[in-house]
C-alpha cells in the first residue's frame, strides 16, 4: 500500500484477549483532517459506536485508535469510562483534544474492557506510527477474518493527483461476537466534512449496505473516513462540486473491492453470489427483494448444494413484501434463463445450468416485471462449516 | 383421532411423485359446512392457493384435496387449469359443486402438475373415505416431515359437546421446496363462516404465525377450517357470542400444538425453544423483537452449540428495528438472569446456564425495558443437518 499524505500507522499486541498477535491499531491524522462516519443503527450500538456518534458532528479528527478482542458492547457505564480513558490517554500521546479521538472495539460482547493494557501500549504505539503501517493495521483489527482487507486507489482532483487507502475487517456480515464490520477509509483529499460525508453515505449504501453474509447486524458497525487535505488543490467544500467526480469513483470503487472481500471471506463461505434484481418498482425496492434473496437460508444452502434451485428464489421474491408479478416474474442464472412469464423457461435445460452451479462465482438475476427499478446485492453460501464456526465459538 | 360428525377421509398413492407412500388426500363435509381460511402472504402464491383464496368469501365447503410432491406453484396458466381439472373432478365424485372443493398442494415448484394421476385415484377415494381416515390423512400430505401430524381437543357449545380436530404438515418454516406449512381443522360445531374466520385469523396469529424454523414464507402455506355444524346446539353466528370460549380456547390449544409439532420437526432440530419478549412498546414490537431473535442464525448456531451466548441475543434485539433501551435490558436463559440493566448480571455464573443449555427444551426471556407489550414465538435450533437436508435436496 502506498503511503496517504497526512497519516501514519501503527500497530501492537497489547493482549486484551489473543495470544501471539496484534490486537490494537493507531492512526494518526495531521490537524485539519476532516471526518466522515456512518455507524450501525442496531438499537443496542457498543459504546465506541455511541462515541463516535457524538462526535461525527464536529467534523474533524486528529486519532483512530482500535482495537480486536472485545467489542466494549452492552457494557454499560463502565463501557463509556472505558472509551474516556482510551482516548484520553490517545489524545494526550498523539498531542490533540480527547473529542478528535475516533475508536471503534470488534470481539466478544458483554465483558468489561479493561483500558489497562490499552493506557500501556499507547506510547510505544504513538511513538511508531508511520506512513507504511497499512498491512499491520489490517492485521491488528482482523478476528475470524481469515485474510487482512485493504486496498488503495488513486484518482485526481482538479488534476492533482490524490491517493485513498482502506482497511476493513469482517467475515460474518455481520456477527456480533467477533465479526462486526469496520472499514475505515484516509485520502490526502482536500475535501470538507459535509462533501466527504455526503459521498460516504450514498458510497456506503452500494458497498457495505449492499453484502450480507447472515443477515445479522452487529452493535459495533462503524465506517470512517479520513481525509486530511495534504494534496495541493483547492478545498471542495460542495458535495455536488464536479471536481470530485473522479475521487467519488475511485471511492466508490474502493469500498466496493473491500465490501466484496468481507464477502468472500464469509464464514464458511465456498462461492461468492451476486444478485441482481430488476424490473422492481424502485431501486430501494429492488434492493428488499435483493437482500430477501441474500439472506435465505434455503437459497443460499442450496447454493452450497451447486442446486440451480429457482423455486427458493421465488419462494424469497414472493416473501420480500414487494411489489413483484408472478405471471412476469424471470430469472437467470449466470447466462441461463431458467424461468420466464412466471413459469420454467420451455428450453431450460438443467444440465448447462448444473455445470455453471459448480463455479465459485454465481450469478443470479432476476425481473421481477413491475417497474424500472434495479439494484445489486452480493452474499456467499451458507455451509455446514458456518454452523460449525458459529455453534462452537465461545467454547 | 375420535370421529368429527360430518367428516369422512381418505388417503392413496397417486404416485404424483414419490414411489411407495401415499400422496393425495380427500376429506368430504356434509353439505352445510362453514369454511374460513388464511393463506400465505407470498406474491408469488401457488395456483392452490390463490384457488382458495378465490373460493373462502363464499364461507363454505363440501370437500378438501390435498397432494404431496408437487406444489403446483410456479406454473402459470397450466398451473391454474390443474386446479379446475382437479377440482372438477373431486366435485363430480363427492357430488358437489366444483367452487366447493378447497385444494392444497406441497412439494417441488415449477414443475407442471399433471392431474391425471389424481383423476385417476379421485373415484377410489371418494368411495373410500371414512370417518377414521386421519392418520392416513395426516401422512399423505407429508414432505420432509419425520412424523404426521394430528391432535384433537373437545369443548362446549351451550352444554352441547363439540370435537376439533386437526392436521398439519411442515418441518422447516417455512421451506418451499418440499416443506411448506399445511394445516386444516375439522369440527362437528355449528359456527357461521364469518365468526369461524374471526376465530381462526386470531388464533393462527399466535400459533402458527408465531413459529419459525428457517424465516422463510412458502408460496403454499395455508390453513382452513370447516365447521360441519353436525353438533346439536344453536347456529353461533356473532365472533363475539361468550357461548363460543371453550371451543375458542380449545382451538387455540389445538393450533399451537400442531405449531409447536412444526418446530419440533424442524429441519435438522435437536432443540425446542421458546422466546419470551417482555417490556416492549406493543404486542407487535415484542412479536417482532422475537422473530428477529429466533431468525437469527448467530443465536440459532449458539443454541446449537450449546452456548448461552447472550451477546447474540442483544445483537438480534439491537437489529430488530424496534424501540428497546439498551440500558434496561435483561435476558434470562430458563431461571437464571444473565444480563440485567445494559450489562452482564454480576451474580451470572456460566457454569450453571451450561449445563441448562444441554438440555432439549430451551427457554430464552427478553426485557427490552421500554413498555408493557409481550409476546411468545418458539423456534428450534440451527444445526449442520439443516444445512445438509436443504444442500442436497433435489439431486
Amino acid at each position: 500500500m502506498p503511503a496517504v499524505a497526512g497519516i501514519r500507522l501503527a500497530a501492537a499486541a497489547a493482549g486484551i484477549r489473543y495470544g501471539g498477535r496484534t490486537d490494537l491499531m493507531l492512526a494518526i491524522c495531521e490537524p485539519g483532517t476532516s471526518l466522515a462516519g456512518t455507524l450501525t443503527r442496531s438499537a443496542c450500538a457498543s459504546a465506541p459506536v455511541e462515541w463516535c456518534r457524538d462526535r461525527l458532528g464536529q467534523g474533524v479528527a486528529r486519532a483512530l485508535l482500535v482495537n480486536s478482542g472485545n467489542a466494549n458492547a452492552f457494557t454499560g457505564r463502565r463501557g463509556e469510562l472505558s472509551c474516556a480513558a482510551m482516548a484520553g490517554a490517545a489524545a494526550r500521546h498523539v498531542g490533540c483534544r480527547i473529542d478528535e479521538v475516533m475508536l471503534a472495539s470488534t470481539g466478544v460482547i458483554g465483558e468489561p474492557l479493561d483500558p489497562a493494557p490499552v493506557l500501556a501500549t499507547l506510547e510505544a504505539l504513538a511513538r511508531d506510527a508511520a506512513p507504511d503501517g497499512w498491512d499491520q493495521a489490517a492485521r491488528a483489527i482482523m478476528t475470524t477474518d481469515t485474510f487482512p482487507k485493504y486496498a488503495t486507489r488513486g484518482a485526481t482532483i482538479d488534476g492533482v493527483p490524490v491517493r485513498l487507502n482502506a482497511i476493513a475487517k469482517g467475515s460474518g456480515m455481520i456477527a456480533p461476537d467477533m465479526a462486526t464490520m469496520l472499514a475505515f477509509v484516509f485520502t490526502d483529499a482536500n475535501i470538507a466534512p459535509g462533501a466527504l460525508q455526503h459521498w460516504l453515505a450514498r458510497s456506503v449504501r452500494a458497498s457495505f449496505n449492499a453484502v450480507t453474509v447472515d443477515g445479522d447486524t452487529s452493535t459495533s458497525d462503524t465506517v470512517l473516513a479520513f481525509a486530511t487535505g495534504r494534496a495541493p488543490h483547492r478545498r471542495v467544500v460542495d458535495a455536488a462540486d464536479r471536481r470530485l467526480a473522479a475521487f467519488r469513483r475511485a471511492g466508490d470503487e474502493l469500498l466496493l473491492e473491500l465490501a466484496h472481500m468481507i464477502v468472500r471471506d464469509g464464514e464458511g463461505a465456498t462461492k461468492f453470489v451476486t444478485i441482481h434484481v430488476n424490473g422492481a418498482r424502485s431501486a430501494r425496492s429492488a434492493r428488499r427483494i435483493g437482500l430477501s434473496i441474500a439472506n435465505s437460508p434455503l437459497v443460499k444452502t442450496a447454493i452450497a448444494g451447486e442446486d440451480a434451485n429457482w423455486g427458493r428464489v421465488v419462494m424469497a421474491v414472493g416473501k420480500a413484501g414487494e411489489p413483484a408479478s408472478r405471471d412476469r416474474l424471470a430469472i437467470w442464472f449466470g447466462p441461463t434463463r431458467v424461468a420466464l412469464d412466471g413459469e420454467v423457461d420451455p428450453d431450460y435445460a438443467e444440465s448447462g445450468v448444473a455445470a455453471y452451479m459448480k463455479g465459485a462465482e454465481i450469478e443470479i438475476t432476476v425481473d421481477v416485471g413491475v417497474g424500472r427499478g434495479r439494484d445489486t446485492v452480493w452474499t456467499c453460501d451458507l455451509t455446514g462449516r458456518y454452523i460449525a464456526i458459529n455453534a462452537d465459538y465461545r467454547s
